[in-house]
């Protein structure tokens, strides 16, 4: 059994469950968005040339921070400004992108990226200039006010794709419906792409751990073997590498239920790398991880040694090409998998195989194997756990 | 308002939900497994050489049937011989894989392809061949064994990726959890892969018309703005090209449910495509369609048409390639589209705008433009539908 986590505990939820959608606090991040307008304004009228500063959000402004143990933002900034010929177009979408998510959060709607894109989308009046060209434009733009306004780009009410699901023990409210997660049909509760508090409030969880698997294919055999109900636990999914969606819902309720998260991922870089995403966050967006990260996330499996420690066929190998080989040595150069021996061993073995694994390959051995015998033994043995 | 719909009569379903997986009925299906083996066997114990006779899976054998309308396969078979040298890998193979969803219906659990392309892997005895090297030999054995049995995959207890969610007033039965697809959280009810009348059934229905839309960033408008509610109906999506369970649903839900389906997708050849495949099934499936298909199901939009019917700015363009005008051609002479004249009149014109259009492009003129006037609109004029 996984170690004992601290007593689960619901959080805050005594609001009455409304079927409509619980209106949005949207407070903070209003006062954000005029805060930065106001800026402009108050420069504008003392005939300054307005600007936006912006944090640099590339790997010279990107660190690993070994206490909280998640890739974190330098404090480099870009100041953009408006009476520069080079600035002032991006200046320009910036303060317009703004705008519309000002508008998003004032009427307590949401938008994707491309509809972002279409909504800012005009003909600059009087001439035959469009204020963006391409969706390639507005994105980097709304990743700018993210950073900019320390604000998540759920909290701009811009949601991405819903991919995710979950199954266990936990009743959470979302959008007003109480939902016993135990009871959601054979293809789970769907996680929503915004997870934040004034969406979704956990009621009443008894699951111990979580258990995080990368493929809804691996996740519908734990459905069907009821793992959740035997071994007391959320099984969720992320449809491959998890959605911002997921990952934050599991950020919440490791934090906020005191519960583990193991991840059953293939054994392959990939499988490594959507590990580290859902432990130290990504590069890209390394100004999320404090909340979106979850580094006391453990990697049980499937590791190279297992070939070997479940007496595995040949039947379950997948050919090692270059590319694989190549990537392997970028993910040991990352600051928090190298000097790690357990991770090194691991990815140096993976190597010398010659042969990545699937966690579907299990199968092989048995359907069942992976729920009634491989994930039971790996939570039994933490020496197999990789962290 | 759309046609007024038959009156929706909700399928018997008087069963008590149990919250554990009712049992598959899965006995005709074993039946068929079995004749299948018994044939082989009554063969090889006369000392004839065995054999099983697949349907051709080609354009050949495939023709559309104009007073179902929908894609047909004709009767076209091929016998597989044991005791031939090119063919007894293949007929070894599709016994195998016989034999193993036969173990997956006696056993009532289910696999994906992949891991059925496990289970049955292994090296043949005294020999260092193995039965399969690769899921590209397996996956076209399943296939010939669901046109030989007659048999759904799912009913073979196969599952595909299960991508789809649906929100409106529709009461359904999922493996035993009684569900209120009002009240299913801010993703909605997550469509599962297998939805055989054994795993779902139909409890209570108000809903008068089925929406739906190509993508789930689109849903989430209609979500949002509580579309389903104000029009009393199913809004569901397909993240792209709806999956195999998708299409079972919307299929089973219009003959069962007596609902008619709007399909709004996107105004390009890909929209054009997903459109026929939800309404005639696919040509590479086509011994499928009859369970499939929804050979009633309208195009509502987005058309050619609607950039000067509906006054869209030139924000909304997105330019049309050659592989694009190739497309049109190749679909164009689909015989489901040929000799149509709205279609070929619709067709055409995109080729003539030289732009297409996305759905999401509509929030250029307001973000809930096409649910409070673009959908209503259409839903009113079926002048403006493709049929």
């Amino acid at each position: 059994m996984p170690k004992t986590p601290k007593k689960p505990k619901a959080s805050a939820s005594a609001a009455t469950p409304s079927p409509r959608r619980a209106k949005r606090d949207g407070q903070a991040t209003q006062a954000r968005l005029a805060k930065l307008a106001d800026a402009v304004v108050a420069l504008a009228e003392k005939q300054k040339d307005p600007f936006v500063d912006i944090p640099i959000r590339a790997l010279s402004n990107v660190s690993f921070n070994e206490k909280t143990r998640y890739i974190e933002m330098g404090d480099k900034t870009q100041r953009r400004n408006f009476f520069n010929y080079g600035q002032a177009k991006r200046f320009m979408q910036t303060v317009l992108v703004a705008s519309k998510c000002k508008q998003l959060v004032d009427e307590d709607k949401t938008a994707s990226i491309r509809q972002i894109y279409y909504l800012a989308k005009h003909t600059i009046k009087g001439t035959n200039e469009k204020t963006f060209d391409d969706q390639d434009e507005s994105d980097p733009v709304l990743e700018d006010l993210e950073v900019a306004l320390d604000s998540l780009r759920e909290e701009l009410h811009i949601f991405a794709s819903n991919r995710g699901n979950l199954v266990g023990p936990i009743t959470l409210v979302d959008s007003g419906n109480e939902l016993d997660c135990t009871r959601m049909g054979s293809a789970g509760y769907a996680v929503p792409s915004i997870v934040e508090p004034d969406i979704i409030q956990f009621k009443k969880c008894k699951a111990k751990f979580i258990l995080h698997v990368e493929k809804d294919t691996v996740w519908r055999r734990f459905y069907e073997d009821r793992f959740w109900e035997k071994h007391n636990c959320i099984v969720s999914h992320g449809s491959g590498q998890p959605t911002r969606g997921m990952r934050r819902l599991l950020h919440r309720m490791h934090n906020e239920l005191k519960l583990p998260v193991y991840a059953l991922l293939d054994c392959d870089p990939w499988g490594y790398y959507i590990y580290s995403v859902i432990k130290q966050g990504s590069i890209n967006l390394a100004y999320e991880s404090r909340r979106m990260a979850v580094p006391e996330a453990v990697f049980i499996g499937v590791s190279a040694f297992d070939y070997e420690r479940y007496d595995l066929s040949d039947d379950v190998k997948l050919g090692l090409d270059s590319a694989d080989v190549k990537r392997c040595k970028q993910i040991l150069a990352y600051p928090w998998f190298a000097g790690k021996r357990p991770w090194e061993k691991e990815i140096k073995k993976l190597v010398r195989n010659g042969f990545k694994m699937e966690v579907e390959a299990l199968c092989n051995k048995s359907l069942s194997f992976v729920t009634e015998e491989y994930v039971p033994a790996k939570l039994k043995d933490r020496k197999q756990w990789l962290d």
